[in-house]
């Protein structure tokens, strides 16, 4: 069914609807962000599943606005996620990946960007080097929303994980926050790590000799007086903690098969493991995962990262609606 | 123009517009479809066929939802049909490949399936390994229409063989079938002949040596008491044929080349060939051809192949409307 | 917001709404168009333009309607171009390319062509022989556009280059209009000449030794009364030009790295060399380009030739509009 007007008012009825404060702006970043805007994009990402679940329509807030999607890296998911966001908004989709492009004919990225940009509304980028959306985003007439570049921002992601906690537990503040993995290089725990300095939260990381958390990160995390600890094992921290986010260790990491064999097995999720965890806490990882986490454990209720991957088309449809059309809820 | 009222109740108008059975559910095979929601089928893609060829918009079905299209081989016609199928009835896409996809990072096709299904309103899935969309579909949900497991199942595709069948000549019960080609290896020629002892039909086959029907499916359309014949060549059985299913027979198939061209010859339908047919009959084939059918006979009339795709796209559209909204018809 | 019926009339209001000449028809080349063809298709090009930059939808106009896009040669640019004015226009697109499609399987170009026409209701077709498009079209049910086909034809960048001018300019009579660049090999430069001849202007040629005019255009534009000249350096020209059509120097084309650096130089774009250029005068170039324009030019506002790859959607916007569904002009 359309959406009725008790839930969603309709452009007559809503003389004063506005354009939200990030209209026509391009997100590179979410460290300029303060806790307003959050809540404004989680406020609307929130709106956008409960229509979405009920089944309702949302095809007028972005109704013939083009999206153009442009991959310098495959990531499926991420622009999948994007185009059913833009799409569930009555919007459509121009997509080109760096295989395609004219980057072959040694074409900058600032030109194909702008062309490319001439034929839609808003733009989504994803590229391999840290910067190159930044870059790419001052020459560019339409807002640009960063889909990841390197080991650099990934604003989505940081977003829908904030909002994942907040659906699944109510709340972001008070909370015990665990990270686990390969937490040096893990872009996703860097980005995350600095945006929940917003709250009041404990952070925890559980890693590989070498592969801790860097210093630059807890340096920032600890200047904005959010307390952090260390530790080996998962099995010392899982009774107090309320999120336990994971990650992928990369074969490819370690020096030896056996080593790597050996760090894994005290990283892995299991049922038998999560006995010693909170009844209400979440499970969350930001997917692929390998062997992480034990595909047994999938049916448990605290496993959250299969709806954390749907909770990402509703921040981006938050973002989109933000950016190129109309906040609904103002 | 958009649909009228007279031809097609809108929301409004029609309270008692329902779902149909196949609501929410997975389509895996064909084998377990009875006569009744073969009709329910036909009759919605008959129905979608008319509208669309006088130029009638459906876009109100599936306003609003997505379709995900999730292919780990290569089926640009079957992909696109359903895509088409999709977007008529106002839906939206997101289309993912192996290649592209996070098969590569060592994701397991359930995750990958789980991940996209989130986003998604109904999954489209083709994979080369038999087994594996309904193996999917347990952990999925949201409802998986398959679109081709290797030499497993491919049950729009014998739907739309019947349907092109029924609507090309009227009826399907009375028909004397001829199927020609390499119906040992042709996953088509297996489902359509197991659907079709649904009806009062006659099966014929011819084949190379050695490229006969398979044991089991013959099988098969004895017990379900429809009679069969086996013949060599071709002009033996054209006189009495209503259908003629015509197959590609692939070179690799055969010892040598002399033996392949010795055979192809036997097996290809030509104009003067078909001086020998009923006038009042149809060719089909599922596409692509290389040397079976010449193109000499494409404008003759019964040449019905080119009509057997387009009928494909109806009823995908059945498919998709009963699976993910609701039957117009009801 | 949508469209109001002050600046377009909707279908209830406007019961003498007609379809344009070109309905059903195919776009092969640019040569069979008279002046009033191209002007229905530049008024209706500055329609579409007005409406998309004030942000109205359009998206009544191809609703329901599906564009088959089929690239047998990569052109992201092009195939982006086209649908997303096939998007704006409320239609839905399906894609494939050679690298995906059947023509793996043996399938000859004119069999993929009608399938993929069969589910669609227009065809936008992309191929690297001179003439495919137009042996594709005999046995296509449906209008198809010609996308370019190698060096033979590329309709749409010819209409969109002289809708350039005159959108820039506000005519394209009475000016001097100069091409640089590889004028042998460049597909657009010929296409456009031949176009131009329809209109008073001059036409002038930069080019290095041996990369000039070809003569059979050259006799065209003589036979048709349009004054032409041939230039070794750009600056002789610049002070009178009113239009610098750039195009691409390859590499491969010269004998020698020197030669090739050597040309360059005289033939580059700069803010200097723009100097001695007429204030009010525009720089095009059909993209992408390598080295030909120094980026430091980009905010001049002669730089035409991002906004010329807008145009081109403006133009395609028209061109489907007329072909697939009805002129809102008229």
């Amino acid at each position: 069914q359309r959406l009725d007007s008790s839930s969603y008012p309709s452009h007559a009825a809503a003389p004063n609807r506005q354009r939200s404060d990030l209209f026509g702006k391009s997100i590179l970043t979410v460290d300029t962000f303060g806790k307003e805007t959050l809540n404004d994009i989680f406020n609307l990402a929130q709106f956008m599943k409960t229509n979405v679940t009920k089944g309702r329509v949302l095809d007028d807030i972005l109704r013939g606005k083009v999206m153009a999607s442009i991959f310098y890296e495959v990531s499926t998911r991420t622009s999948c996620s994007f185009a059913a966001a833009m799409q569930r908004l009555g919007g459509s989709v121009i997509h080109t990946d760096a295989t395609s492009s004219s980057a072959k004919k040694g074409e900058t990225l600032e030109d194909s960007v702008t062309v490319m940009a001439s034929y839609a509304d808003v733009v989504v980028l994803r590229h391999p080097e840290p910067g190159a959306v930044t870059r790419a985003s001052r020459h560019c007439r339409k807002p640009i929303i960063n889909a990841g570049d390197g080991v650099g921002e990934h604003p989505t992601q940081a977003l829908l994980d904030v909002f994942t906690i907040r659906e699944e537990i109510g709340t972001v503040n008070g909370l015990t926050i665990t990270m686990v993995g390969d937490l040096k290089n893990g872009r996703t725990v860097h980005s995350l790590a600095r945006l929940l300095t917003l709250y009041q939260v404990q952070l925890q990381y559980v890693s590989p000799p070498g592969l801790g958390m860097p210093k630059h990160i807890m340096d920032y995390v600890a200047y904005k007086g959010i307390p952090q600890k260390v530790y080996e094992r998962l099995e010392d921290v899982l009774g107090e903690t309320h999120v336990l986010y994971m990650t992928r260790i990369q074969r490819e990491r370690f020096e030896s098969e056996q080593e790597y064999e050996k760090m894994r097995g005290l990283l892995v999720v299991t049922p038998q493991l999560m006995t010693r965890a909170k009844r209400r806490m979440i499970v969350m990882h930001p997917l692929p995962r390998v062997d992480e986490i034990s595909p047994e454990f999938d049916t448990d209720p605290r496993a959250a990262y299969f709806r954390q991957a749907e909770y990402g088309m509703y921040v981006r449809m938050a973002l989109l609606s933000m950016v190129a059309g109309v906040n609904p809820l103002t």
